[in-house]
């Protein structure tokens, strides 16, 4: 038995409020130069009194040496499985958007890209185009492609050079290969159908990239489409339902808000920047949510380009808006991240990531910093992300004892 | 696979002595006034001696998040999935007593309690009613209350305020809800079936609450009977037959024999006090038993209670008898908790529990004192309270090597 539907079992009406506070590849390596991991050199005085009023530890959000992708990560956060719920990317752009995926659409995410003449892909984000060209061309294409089936297709920009695809129609299959190559200087792939129920959508896809690739061979900016992540939407049962708890994203991506949409929270418009997430959490606070989910990007972005200087900023910058969650007195306030992103490694990483739990219920311990290392001596332990979940309901006070 | 399944496959013949000192309720939660928890506020020299001795670490003993039951909490430290495994109190108050149950019982733990003149609870506990007039009142009940049924139903007196019913026929359900309404200044609730077989349950419960309530009507202490914990009882796979234990247990309270029962473990007579407990496990050292269970009540009662010097008073008494089992030099020692019962919330808690295991093969770790965050150090690390009696087994010889 998963342990996450014994919670829901014991789920007690009423009790507290839980926030998290997700810093999206806060988790890093040292690096001997620098003195550290990203979290350790940066200025964080924050987060560190903070750690000192709560329980610390370390979370492997997916599995040992797993690397999780934005979607298992987040859903491990929230109490999912990701070893059972794992929505494609696909899926988690149309959500991230508010598209309003429907049971049994297809979804595919989508970069725009350019070739060469041997139609080898020169660049897999088409020169990170700017979303207004993304938005004209996506018109552009659902103007013109007709695709010959018993349905309706969607083509949506998501932001700068990506974009989604979504089939809705009566018994399309999703499991098909991806076109995208993961790397410049081989054509894209063709799609494939995984199964029997997939050939449909095979056909369907691949007539579309034909379509648009000959619409883009007049344009500057983009020559092809590459897709990846195709899957068929299945809605997750909600957090309402499986916690009573009432919940609201908080996130400047669309990916983010995606997820959350994926388990029935609410989202907030998307955020300006990180200081606004933050301001719209207080505005919100008090509007009779249960679970507050406050995404930050940037330190993910920042260590994805490899630089550690820059992740540090944005580290320094997320503890200058600690205050003003710390102030809300939440009755369980969860720092951590949904994977490690080392500026070293510039990728995502399998590394734990450091968590912390501010409760009045909580067993403070003797961690003074908020870092990888530190972490490793809280009350928390080393834990499975899906964990966290049980710890924020039982110390929000809204889990039942178990047995007599 | 759940791993104490492997420990069955291992087993050998032999091997030494395990003692198990379960200290309920004993871990807690810093109280910043006091200076720390419970545990590490008390004068513990005995404890914190053996902690030295000793491999430490924290156990979670049912799940991340999970408050147990005495029930869970003990089945988990004698190896026994808790998720599988889940006893309800009527069974547990039964055995506890030493009620023969047969398979096929159902069993309900009852409460004394008394009402207002609207028929609404003003006392669960019956003024917290002693156990002589409990006992006239059971068997004014069994005298007087006739149901119509294919079989029998026994009466018992627990102590204080709690009795046990149990139904004994042919095809009785046990799946009825509580007519406890946990609250007062409500009336008691109905049982009611929860599913087929259990209708005629329902009928005979419902008829015999009727009938004790009149006969309750001429009495002083009590009105009423609140019924919980239906449960139709089966047996257990023995630690014996599971581990090749022959165990005993040692116990002031029913609810501990109960569960040692449960797995067909043996009981001493009912103990005085803690320290009569101590003695006797003395006394029985040496009579052929494998495995020794000597339980501590007092701990969680203070805790309960919300009494943080009393619970530390209890603890120091603990501290006092450490000495006795430690000059018996079992082959393997454990002190530890089948939950926390931090005084601050008088109520168990999910919070892990501190555990230490002295034996000759243990890995000693640094870990110098007896507490919540020492023992976040320890060789043990963190983890599922079903662990410990794997470790228990491997460190008293009883464990062959699993594959070539």
């Amino acid at each position: 038995m998963d342990v996450s539907q014994l919670w829901e079992d014991l789920i007690r009406p009423g009790g507290g409020r839980i926030v998290y506070v997700v810093v999206d590849g806060v988790g890093g390596l040292p690096d001997a130069e620098k003195g550290g991991t990203e979290l350790q050199v940066a200025r964080t005085p924050n987060l560190d009194r903070l750690a000192r009023e709560s329980a610390c530890g370390l979370l492997e959000t997916v599995g040992p040496g797993i690397t999780p992708g934005s979607g298992p990560g987040h859903l491990s956060l929230f109490g999912y499985n990701p070893l059972i719920c794992n929505p494609g990317r696909g899926v988690l752009s149309a959500l991230g958007i508010g598209f309003d995926l429907k049971e049994g659409d297809v979804a595919a995410r989508v970069n725009f890209a350019t070739m060469n003449e041997n139609g080898q892909i020169t660049d897999r984000r088409a020169g990170r185009m700017d979303s207004e060209t993304n938005e004209r061309l996506c018109e552009k294409i659902r103007d013109r492609v007709r695709l010959d089936m018993d349905g309706e297709f969607f083509f949506k920009t998501v932001r700068e050079y990506r974009s989604v695809l979504v089939l809705r129609g009566r018994g399309l299959g999703g499991d098909l290969t991806d076109t995208d190559p993961q790397q410049t200087g081989k054509p894209p792939k063709d799609p494939q159908a995984l199964n029997r129920e997939s050939e449909q959508t095979e056909r369907l896809v691949t007539n579309f990239l034909k379509q648009s690739r000959d619409i883009l061979s007049q344009e500057q900016q983009a020559d092809t489409l590459l897709l990846r992540g195709f899957e068929k939407y299945q809605p997750l049962p909600s957090l309402k339902d499986r916690f009573g708890l009432k919940g609201v994203c908080i996130a400047e991506y669309p990916m983010y808000r995606g997820v959350s949409r994926l388990i029935g929270m609410d989202v907030a418009p998307e955020s300006e920047n990180m200081e606004d997430s933050f301001d719209t959490l207080r505005e919100l606070y008090g509007e009779g949510y249960d679970f507050y989910f406050l995404h930050v990007k940037k330190t993910d972005s920042r260590g994805e380009d490899g630089n550690f200087e820059q992740k540090m900023a944005v580290i320094e910058a997320v503890d200058k808006c600690i205050p003003s969650v710390v102030e809300l007195d939440p009755d369980a306030l969860v720092v951590t991240a949904d994977h490690s992103t080392p500026a070293s490694m510039r990728s995502h990483s399998w590394h734990p990531v450091p968590v912390m739990l501010r409760s009045e219920r909580a067993r403070v311990d003797r961690v003074k910093t908020f870092d990888e290392l530190a972490c490793i001596k809280g009350a928390l332990g080393l834990r499975p992300g899906v964990h966290l979940m049980g710890l924020a309901l039982a110390h929000a006070g809204r889990l039942k004892k178990y047995g007599a």
